[in-house]
């Protein structure tokens, strides 16, 4: 981590000061920052600012001194990512990157390839762990909004149009004519939708054309979902 | 595995035969793919072509007839990624990665935030393994040259400018005054340095820039390696 985050019931503004309670964030201070009393570190506030703090105790728990919250989180990215809910085991990394990239709008989507058994696992219920730490890589405090849609085709024949409304939307797709490469910058879409592993089939990339989805490639080589995400995502940061 | 790669000693060219015997290979055709004796499935030879063969014997090993190798690999990107040495546990991946992308050229660099344990990591002695999981991955059948520079000053010094003759050179650094989105398509550089976790410090960079490599940020936000060397690479794919 980068930053260490706490909420708002952790700091004490009369007083400038905060308490980290959090064992994995006490024990990365001890041992990651080697922080000794008297240290300044970088902590940030969620959903507030960002700034620095002095280690002043240091033993289960940690307080802080000094307290100064001064700076801006950094701007989101001009995007929604809709995204087949993948394997358990590459969520927690797709999350963490995708919020550490400034993605301010998550929805994960059923999809024909997406496994049933992938709704059940419990990771689903630790997002807001993946989330946190995806702030403390890349030094933010706003989480993304995240929001599941169980099922496919009432969630982009019902709300989809209303989310794309003055809105450019495109989906990945390994056979499609367009390459993401003649997209200029200015052109990139708000909506980006990528499928699960084995992408979307031919009926879900047309229910999705019908709602004037676009369909772009990122050339013939077949990429892990997360490795698609990224090489996806890099072409919005600046 | 999206096909499944033998290295040509597995051919008989004569009776258009083939057998796999490594047990990965032979689990992912059972299990994952569950393919029957007369299955057709998609196969390449390591350094020549992609085709089809038909399963005809299925046990602990497993015998392919009719073996067509009629398709060429995808080309490659025109580019070497010089990479400072990572943690051991994002070799595997990155390697994967940047092969499945169609890197050509790898070199695994030292760095001063490159820790000495890295490169004691048994993990570098299976290089070959995560790069065959990259061209099964990708559909591709042409390893990537992966080279390893233990000293950084003397490889920047001494061999960095005969590499560069005529490329173009940009190591990805968080503080430069040029965004990778300023950079065309057509300005892309045959050449892509990137540091660990942490960098390159200003040593590094200057280094580096005494020998005409240029710096570029992908932003402000704090990446991990494998999710920046994505978002990076992204933008060579078409």
């Amino acid at each position: 981590m980068n930053v260490i985050l706490l909420p708002k019931s952790a700091f004490c503004f009369h007083t400038q000061t905060a308490i980290i309670d959090d064992n994995t964030q006490v024990g990365h201070i001890k041992t990651v920052l080697s922080a000794q009393i008297g240290d300044t570190i970088k902590i940030g506030m969620l959903d507030g600012n960002l700034g620095t703090a002095v280690v002043t105790e240091l033993d289960e728990r940690c307080l802080l001194t000094n307290v100064l919250l001064d700076k801006s989180p950094p701007p989101k990215l001009d995007l929604t990512v809709i995204l087949a809910l993948p394997r358990p085991k590459v969520l927690r990394r797709l999350i963490m990157d995708m919020t550490a990239m400034g993605v301010p709008n998550i929805i994960l989507v059923n999809s024909y390839r997406t496994d049933k058994s992938y709704w059940q696992s419990p990771l689903l219920l630790r997002l807001d762990e993946f989330v946190l730490e995806g702030l403390q890589q890349s030094i933010d405090t706003i989480a993304p909004k995240i929001l599941l849609a169980k099922r496919f085709k009432p969630f982009v024949e019902d709300e989809l149009p209303t989310l794309l409304h003055h809105k450019n939307a495109v989906v990945a797709h390994p056979y499609a004519k367009q390459n993401f490469t003649q997209l200029t910058k200015e052109a990139l879409p708000q909506v980006l939708i990528v499928g699960a592993e084995g992408g979307f089939i031919p009926y879900e990339i047309e229910l999705l054309s019908s709602v004037g989805v676009q369909a772009a490639t990122l050339g013939e080589r077949i990429l892990r979902t997360e490795s698609a995400i990224n090489a996806l995502l890099g072409r919005w940061l600046q």
